[in-house]
């Protein structure tokens, strides 16, 4: 089956719902024909000396050669030793930008009707830099790293995926009235990148700020970049505003051209595997479940928009977005009552 | 005029908008006979030594003296070799606290329609503690700094403000899954205190997610208490979702008992000392604006809250609100046309 006109793709479905979900985008790929063949991999069973995580070498390795792959939620095990699986991740593959497209989906309401924004995340620095100490008894401090290349980078990636989305303006979030020296390179970095596209119009806006004006009307901003931390709030934010992150999906953008798309929410352990009452009642399915596959499917949309696969990409769009549009079946966390595998019927209907 | 039944209080008009919704609140308070006698102070026009910023040296022995302050918009003057206004209040008085109640008002519509939580944020360290440095060129670090000290000290805040204001829950916010040290050592601040007050329900909430959870239901919520950049994020998220920082309140709270209320809003160098053009064709009054006192009100009404000057307060809060909601003075930020005069006359036929 491994034909030279496929492009290989790592899979990780992850746990807890993961593999239900990656179950999911497996078949409509294979419905609407997109030509990937995928490349599993699972998360380990004990920690791998060469990642200090769960993480394998080898699935690392795959992710490298084939440079595209999707990710299901992660779990970290419970225990000393070993590095976050989601961390590990983004600096074993150097994942410098996290790119979340958040638009409010047709026919699901929420307080907003009209968000149509793209947050763009420094993945790799800032205060993720895992440094601290005590510095005596009852005083700790953690180190807010932010250097000039991994700010560079970002902001590059955050004005030519402007530019080549059609996007209009870039806001840079910071805040540099408090932080001078780390936000203010950061703000500088952007700036000079800023140069470059003068069809881009270029602002900056204050953390605490643009929290406010989120929430007020998210129709003010189109792109926005950021450092990690800020990005992190933020990105969730955005995808509270349209129904949370089981909707939303997310690219991380790596170096060498890596891209790896992820479904940002949690496990869900708690409905994994899971047999709905009429499931058990109807005795049709042997397994089947309750998680909404959207994120990891529409993450999966802009790994195929990343390999310009964009027919396909936009064919599985809108059979996702029509489905929960019409509203006859929506997963549980969307207020309906469809499994998992009623709701990934319905998308291959309508595609 | 100075009886010894009148409680003292400092007043920093501020600048900008700041005198004219001063004005308003002296009158409000006259008309209530609220028992306090201010002691106005006016920022300096040059850097006052003592303080290293505008800020006088005498203004913050007022407020030392008098235990209690209200506070307009200041901004701080551009230019080298001085402090922030704001955040040298912050550190010469010791404000620990930052308490802001937010409530939706009553007539008054956002999106959200029942928010009604209050944020505690520590407001002395953190992110703010100014220390930066460039480690090699193109590498810079922000140290965030939290002590058991101050953490306990706005944690047990947070709890026996819960407790003394009917609140049942307290939710600690945090990043401690990312930094372990600085914002786990919160965390355990928090917990030793909540072992005090069995009856207040306590729970932790990961900054990212509380952002989401924010924006989706803020219900969930009651007093939410977090380091000092946190909070600075959320306050204004907060305030974002019942209309904005014109129309919340804010107190901090100082070692020694001191509580100085502030606007937290800006200065509006815009409109200050505008006249709008219906003053100026009926030629009514020789100065008025455009400014809405609302923040500065409020927060006025936590100060006397803060005296334990209830009735006063609840008489003042009661006669904004219905201002507010009666909607027929409104002034342009809330979509109105009355000036400041006008809605502050409105509010005295009020209560
Ligand atoms: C789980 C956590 C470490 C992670 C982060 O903070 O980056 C998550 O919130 C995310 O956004 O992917
Ligand atoms: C103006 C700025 C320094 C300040 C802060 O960050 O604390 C402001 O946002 C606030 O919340 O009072």
């Amino acid at each position: 089956s491994c034909s030279s006109n496929l492009i290989r793709a790592t899979l990780f479905p992850g746990d807890g719902i993961g593999p239900e979900i990656a179950e999911s985008v497996k078949k409509v790929f294979s419905a609407a024909d997109v030509p990937i063949e995928w490349e599993e991999h699972f998360v380990g069973t004990e920690v791998d000396p060469r990642t200090q995580s769960f993480v394998t070498w080898e699935s690392l390795e795959s992710v490298r050669r084939n440079k595209v792959g999707l990710k299901g939620p992660m779990a970290t095990p419970i225990g000393k030793g070993h590095r976050s699986l989601n961390l590990t991740l983004r600096k074993e593959l150097n994942l410098y930008a996290n790119v979340r497209p958040c638009y409010s989906l047709p026919g699901y309401k929420t307080r907003y009707d009209d968000v149509n924004l793209v947050t763009i995340r420094e993945n790799t620095e800032g205060e993720y830099s895992g440094l601290e100490h005590q510095v005596v008894r009852g005083v700790v401090e953690s180190l807010k790293i932010i250097t000039r290349q991994a700010s560079l980078r970002v902001a590059e990636y955050a004005f030519y995926y402007a530019k080549t989305h059609g996007r209009k303006r870039v806001s840079a979030v910071h805040k540099a009235n408090i932080m001078q020296k780390t936000d203010g390179l950061f703000l500088k970095c952007c700036r000079e990148v800023a140069e470059k596209y003068p069809e881009i119009k270029y602002e900056e806006v204050v953390i605490d700020n643009c929290c406010m004006m989120l929430v007020k009307n998210p129709t003010l901003f189109d792109v926005l970049v950021m450092p990690n931390l800020y990005g992190d709030i933020i990105s969730d934010l955005c995808a509270g505003l349209i129904g949370g992150l089981g909707l939303t999906p997310s690219l991380n953008i790596g170096e060498g051209g890596i891209a790896l798309a992820e479904a940002v929410h949690g496990s869900a352990p708690d409905i994994a595997g899971k047999v709905s009452i009429k499931d058990i009642s109807s005795l049709k399915h042997l397994k089947c479940n309750l998680a909404n596959p959207t994120a990891l499917l529409l993450s999966a949309v802009s790994m195929l928009h990343h390999l310009d696969l964009t027919d396909k990409a936009d064919m599985i769009q809108d059979a996702v977005l029509k489905t929960i549009a019409e509203g006859k079946y929506r997963t549980g966390d969307l207020g309906g009552s469809a499994t998992t595998t009623e709701f990934t019927k319905a998308i291959i209907g309508h595609l």
